[in-house]
Formats: structure tokens, C-alpha cells, sequence
């Protein structure tokens, strides 16, 4: 059995945090786990996400940022995902194609019918099995956002997604929670306003409860 | 009347030649012209076509390349191609959403009807309102190519379409010309293997006879 999970949420959600603890926990019980993310997961979109980040002097239309984040993501998968998912790895991303409707679609206003056809396509039809979102208030999330801009990482202070307006962000956040309403088989949502222990024991009951976990056979024998 | 007229040919076809003397020609008739080209026609498109012509060291898949030639046109057509059609003036395009169904449908294999919906949004629903397609064989337009790359532009050299194989560059020919024999009433399909001055000629003979031609009316008085 395959196992992609992906990680979803706004800004400041804790979901960058809560995957690493993840994969860490998923290790220690003998699972051979990939945490990655995108757009940056290859070098090809490493140089997208540069571009995205726009610290240049060229202006990105929101069609053109749409197609960027759905061309790194077709490289993501082929080039990292895929192959670890063949290797009997679990892969847990930090964001996936529900990011592009939640931001793209909702956010800016994108036509969802397009982006849904778009991203089958650059996921080349893979699907997540489960889908964590991490949810909290649009000012909660922009306050820690600002909060690890301000301690030292001044790259995440001039991402142009965290300079945009309230509203935006809260689109996003509606549009995530649509989304999730729409496929609660494969969504768990979870409160992200706790602290980072409380969010990861809700991350690990998650986890255990995925059917056929090979170590929990295991602990049960 | 929004004059939208592309170039479209294979490697060595004369287009890029081509769209300078017809720009210019227009432009001694008075009327105002602007040739532009895909994918650099903007300061994002330049930085995507760096990553296409690939001088680095990341990998990219025939998915992410459609993506991001889609990216190119999106802001193409935003920022440089409709404003100038609003001020009243001609466009001539180097390359644009027949070479995506080309290269990338033809050539790699990629799914045409996916390619026709992502050049729908990508050129936000733009035609050319004439394509001239510059024919000549695979043999003579990879000759000339070669012979341009040795002729001190060493980037061209490079460049990774004019590596691949005969049988991609024959897959292109025919993909073009099935593309223009499904629309003949847009494509003039010009013998690109005669000199720059017969092409020329032609090339002129195709836009004199476009309808309402606005110099021609004034020739005509």
C-alpha cells in the first residue's frame, strides 16, 4: 500500500513544523518516511519558487503563478514523489494540489474548474490518501507568520502570499475548509492553534489510525 | 480591428528572420508594429526561458516543460500582447499556442486535448487572426540551425530542443502541418526553404491580402 499524506493550511499554521515532528515519529517506529514540499522539492522547482518569491524586478500575473506552482509540482511528483512512493516510502508533502485550489482558485479568483483538470494533470492523477488540514484564524496565522519573519528568517518577511491583503487569506481559509466538506473520507481537519505537542499528538492519532499501519501490527502482535 | 499575427515553423524554418522584415515592412506603411517572441517576451518569460534552455543542473520533465512554456504565454498575453493590441497595435508573434500542441503534443506525446484547454487559459482565449507556418525539411531546418549555433552563437549551441532526435523534429513538421491543414482558413503555409528575400516576399504577399488592410486602403485613394 502506498502511503501519501499531505500536509495543508494558511500561513502560520504550524503545518511546516508538523510535518517534520511527522516524519520524525513515522521514523522512530521503523517507517521509512520522505517529508518534502513545494513548490521548492527539486531543483527545478527550487528556481521556480525563486521566481515565484519575486525578488526581481518581473511582475507574475495570476495566470503565470498558477502554471508555475502546477510545473514545479509535475516535476515534484515525478521526479521525488513517484519514485519514493515505489520504494515503499511514505512521502508526506507540505502541500499539494488542494494548496493550488485553496490559493489559486479561491484566493485569486482562478476559474476551480480549470485548476481541478490542471491538477490531475501535474500530479499526474496521484491522489493523497489523507490530507491533514491545519486550521486557525486568518489573524492568528498572520501574527505567527509575522512573528518568524521578525526572528531572523527575512526571506519569509518578503513572501509576496504574506503581504497580501486579510481578505485573501481568509478566501484561502474558507476555500480550504470547502474543500475539506467536500471529501471528508480523505480530510482530517485539525486545530492549529495549539501548542506544537498538542498538534502533534493529534497529527500522531491520525496516523495510527490509518488502516493496515504496518507497525501498529506489529505492536499488537 | 485587432491585428494578432503569429510565426510558426520549426528549428531553422526562417521564422525569427521572417518576423523582423515583416515588422519592419510594416512599420514604412506607417503602421504601428511590435514583434515580440515566446517564451522571453517578458522579464518572467526570460527567466523561464533560462530554466527551459536548462544550463544548470536540475531536471525537467515533458510535463513541468509544458508548464512552464504555459506560464511564458499566460504573462505574454497579459502584459505585453493585449495592452498592445488595445493601443491599435499589430503584433507579430514568434512562436506561440500552435507550438505548445507541436512540441509538446506532437513531439513528447503529451495529451492534445489537455495542451488545447491549458492554451485556451494560458492565451486567455487570444487567436491569431493568421498564422504563417514556415515549412521546410526536418534535414534543412536542423542544417541551418547547426550552422547558426557554429556561427558564433554559442548559446543557441545549447539549446536542448536542437539536440533531440530526427524523428522528434519530423514528429514537430507533421504535427504543424496537421494543425494548420485543420484550420486552413488562419494558416498560410509558407516554403520556408527559399531565400530570405523570396520568404519575404511572401510573407508580404500574405499580409497585403488580409481584409481592410488599413495602408492599402490609402495606397488604393
Amino acid at each position: 500500500m502506498k502511503r501519501f499524506i499531505t500536509f495543508e493550511g494558511g500561513e502560520g499554521s504550524g503545518k511546516t513544523t508538523q510535518i517534520k515532528l511527522a516524519a520524525d515519529w513515522l521514523r522512530e517506529r521503523g517507517i521509512p518516511a520522505l517529508s518534502t514540499a513545494e513548490p521548492g522539492g527539486t531543483p527545478l522547482g527550487r528556481k521556480i519558487r525563486e521566481l515565484l518569491l519575486n525578488r526581481g524586478s518581473w511582475t507574475i500575473g495570476a495566470e503565470a503563478e498558477l502554471l508555475l506552482f502546477a510545473a514545479a509540482r509535475a516535476q515534484h511528483v515525478r521526479e521525488i514523489i513517484l519514485p519514493a512512493l515505489e520504494a515503499g516510502q511514505w512521502v508526506l508533502c507540505d502541500r499539494f494540489a488542494d494548496a493550488t485550489l485553496a490559493y489559486q482558485g479561491f484566493g485569486r479568483g482562478l476559474d476551480a474548474g480549470f485548476i481541478r483538470t490542471l491538477n490531475a494533470f501535474s500530479a499526474q492523477a496521484l491522489k493523497p490518501e489523507m490530507t491533514l488540514l491545519f486550521d486557525l484564524p486568518v489573524e492568528a496565522g498572520l501574527a505567527r507568520a509575522k512573528k518568524r519573519a521578525a526572528g531572523g528568517r527575512p526571506e519569509a518577511a518578503e513572501d509576496r502570499f504574506e503581504q497580501e491583503e486579510r481578505a485573501f487569506h481568509g478566501r484561502i481559509r474558507e476555500g480550504y475548509l470547502s474543500i475539506a466538506a467536500a471529501e471528508p473520507e480523505r480530510f482530517r481537519i485539525i486545530d492549529g492553534a495549539g501548542s506544537v505537542e498538542t498538534v502533534h499528538r493529534e497529527v500522531c492519532r491520525c496516523l495510527e489510525a490509518l488502516p493496515q499501519l504496518p507497525f501498529l501490527e506489529g505492536e499488537r502482535a
